[in-house]
């Protein structure tokens, strides 16, 4: 069953940093996928289904360049293949000595209605990625093209990504800080309590702001907890 | 006793680069606080006597969102503590897998008027961080809390910072390239001699533009130095 | 024979990504040099032969501030001796824990005319280099100055650099995403090849733009490479 | 209060990869002192509570061969008042490029009674060690002494240890695989469930050696387990 | 179709180091299995057809030890179905922080005639692996659970190993060094041409042990070949 | 002028963490060779004077197996004119994926009356290397030849071995443990202060083991100096 589109408005407004508090509470500490930066000009949340391609090390006799001229070669066909919305989530082994893809690939996706990219690789053609309006984290500029270290081998197989697994389905929320993989079955209840979390955050810091001290207030005792509800209808009904 | 305003005056207009010079000729070699950058917002330089934060590996069955209701928590307390002026420095054992602070807690800092942070470890919430007009240096945007891989221990301890040894008091400086820390006793000569250095590097470097080579100039010779002097009376003059 | 005018203007004209295709066909798959990222508000390609400067580690007896009274010293001397249109190239070992240079040798070096610098060290003063409109790559700020970590030894042999094979006189291009080392021999033949790829895959990419498929539009099929060709010379031709 | 010796000859007679498996039943993932190899020629298992030592970065004005003099520099404070019994662990910050000790400090622990060492430091005097009837455990042989590179700072207080929090008072179990920390509230627990799976896991592995597959042995099932109990009985009755 | 049995007995004579060398020979740089190492007592080649076994991180809700319950469970479907003769090789993402395995599961692989184990993760039980006539190759004794670390995922797909791609039905060939992967379609080709590098090596080295220099015996001249070929007969015929 | 008999007696009999602490009291803090270790069944201490080979990366145009008929090659050249008692240091850039020699050259080096080789490569053969009575010392076994990774380029030029400098005419001192890097002019002072300081040490460790504490012990105060002239006394006059 697809994300509804209420937990996808969710996890738009919500940070990778409360997400990951929300999966601490379900006792999952290992979701946040390390050494990947956001590249692109996209801002706002990338948030979708992952769809997975999976690299080993290169082989010099069949990594060539002509098996790009196979369209089923596992990296085109991913790009042919991930369905719309969803977000093609790469595993190289966090090797970003070599692309896992450069703008041309993006672009494909981009023109497709794909939701974004994450790769613990690196990526191609960076200068023009930065310009992109597209969601697009790696682990950084890398010139070589892919076959020089990366042999793509099958598509949406639960995979490693930056140390944290991926199953193909799994809710993948990026931000500007970077990416958090949340298990597909517990996509909806970590959406509503992370909203809820990042709400009363929001009122946290403007009670910090204020002078308020941290004893009371962060976390907030029940008198914090009442201005805080106060403050939520004011504005809802605002 | 505190540094003096002179002192820190001296500091806010120096580059750690210079600072590592001077420390150099002390025969310090080990000064400079490896792996952190500056992800806020702020220019200038930051200064300030070092408070401590260390922090081990995190254990399961004490790292629960619980914690923080206790205002003794170490992390906590170490933030209503830290004196205004002074830096708060943390000891994440250089692993930036997970964040030793938000902007929650940045914001109550700078309320506070403490002077800045800095950590190797990582920070989360690292998009509002970057807004922030508040010196703040670490290893970068990390959004796992800290309690997944760290667990707040003591302060105002000797610690280990990016592999330089910080203790309470040392001076610690920070600019675009990132933090240099001064052991407390050297702190006058240092500041004293590293502006003057800085002041003739000033001159040196507008001799270089206009074209003169190295030999001679840098470092300079009897000739360069009398018309720094020249330069710098002109200057100090107008 | 130096590079000729043509050579360096195609050069000028490339990506890297596009290069390490071109020497990837050459069955060379380890061109790129890693960890290393412009640090200078330079636009455009850097090219240009390599002339190379070799570090070791320090040694504390050894490496003094005195030694720079000595315009011998190889690392003074390498900045007064790469010829103009030239690229130094430094062996730090990959080690950006010291700076292998600052903005006052890095002045000297741009007032002299030479091409640019690459270093796998570190660089100081990196605040003031991100403002020079001259090409500089290098592993990152590192204030410390290099005696801490590195002892300048000599001049224009074969280096490594970010891993990659460096000699002297082989070319150098860098762009926004990184810096690439073409063996002298090869240097006018990837050159042409080049500039033809980084032609077809701009048209490749409006194609893809379009709304193209990957398959027969990337690698292109006689189809694509046909209306490729029309698209050329109109273009040329206006 | 002690460790019981009912307790200690438990510890004594279980694996570590035993012992792990118990601690993750708990929820305790990150138990195992990584990095970290049987130096000396002891055999059996180490099994003591934790004393700790910790070290900083050196500082070079500090780290002198003058502060042995001072029979309160905390390492050799560490070594004469280490209960005896106890085990020495020190956090070298995971560093080996430095010795945290050497043979002379060694023997001392020894002849005192302490029950043996941990460091995730560096040893000095390895090929002697390599001899010692006394359970050290380190990241290696590391001739520099420890002023090169560590600073020792303060006894008895919690630490990192190979990755791992130990907190004054845990126990420490070290065979030939290496070192797992227990915590100290979970010790009489953990020590009786791993006799209980050591002895079970050996007659599996005598079925597995006699030819059964593993299901319905490893995990044992219900028929296994009559047969592991007959055998038991067998064994102790005997 | 399987390895013919002259083909194997040509791989038990040969070393990994001329493996490597006919590999390279072939083009093939990436051959040699990184940061593995024998830890068993069996001597000898390992020698047999890759059977792959693939791990992701662990997740924590889905990595509990009731897993083993499942016979199905990945890891141990593995250790079930290996063909007798074949070879057990699993990818641990090269991360040894915990098991891939310990002595059961390999004396279980032993007593189905499996042919051997190679590991890029850790491996429990270590001491007692060490005692095993068996061949096993990881990357050390770690004591904590695959489920700490590693989800078993699936069977016999192109993996990654120490670094080296390694497709199932590759040959395996492990000696005292290490472990080499030879690509399938070319083992009958590199198995003959090692065999008689590795006799001609013998000669050379007992050439040069009685005092003849490198220039003219290795690589060995006309001269040297004749005596090559006069000293092989004669040992051959004898 | 080449050491003298008795400077290399001296070095014979004392230990590389004793040579460590003499050069620690001269300010030399960065002296010992990491990630090396002593690789063949060599006992006793290696001693002589370094004579350096250095390695680049490889490049695949460059190093092809051809290039060893050249008796120019750098490498064989190496083993071919390292004078007798001398010890061949390499400079692989901390890089044991590859090897940078194996049992053949080793062998001549040995039948040449060369002193060792110490490498911070891989070396190949290892389980040969194993058995020689040669000392060699290298960063681990590695079965692929130095042409996959390492493109030899240079003799007896200053180079970085395991992150220390090594110049030619250095001494070189091995023993169990690792092995330490002394700078020429050091030699004698080095070598006679470390031979007081290791007899005095075997006197101090023979007190602990009597069961003296470490206070007044070690480092040793006015009454435990007489009582060790006393015992030296007996010792050398018995």
């Amino acid at each position: 069953m697809a994300l509804s589109s209420e937990t996808i408005a969710k996890f738009s407004r919500v940070s990778t940093a409360t997400l990951t508090t929300q999966l601490f509470k379900r006792g999952l500490r290992n979701v946040f996928i390390q050494d990947v930066r956001r590249m692109s000009a996209a801002s706002g949340n990338l948030v979708g289904e992952a769809f997975t391609l999976r690299y080993i090390p290169a082989r010099e006799d069949l990594d060539q360049l002509s098996v790009f001229e196979n369209p089923e070669h596992p990296q085109r066909k991913a790009v042919e293949t991930v369905p719309p919305c969803q977000v093609l989530v790469m595993d190289c082994r966090r090797d970003a000595r070599a692309a896992s893809g450069g703008n041309i690939l993006l672009m494909r996706l981009k023109v497709r209605g794909v939701a974004g990219v994450v790769t613990d690789g690196g990526l191609r053609d960076s200068e023009a990625i930065g310009k992109m309006d597209f969601p697009v984290y790696g682990a950084g500029g890398s010139a070589p093209l892919n076959l020089a270290i990366h042999h793509a081998v099958d598509l949406n197989v639960p995979i490693g990504c930056g140390g944290v697994a991926v199953f193909p389905g799994d809710v993948i929320v990026g931000d500007g800080e970077g990416v958090v993989v949340i298990p597909r079955h517990l996509a909806e209840s970590v959406a509503g309590d992370a909203l809820e979390q990042d709400m009363l955050e929001q009122f946290v810091l403007l009670e910090i702001e204020k002078g308020r001290a941290l004893p009371g207030t962060y976390p907030p005792n029940a008198d914090t907890l009442a201005r805080y509800r106060a403050w939520r209808e004011k504005r809802d009904s605002s």
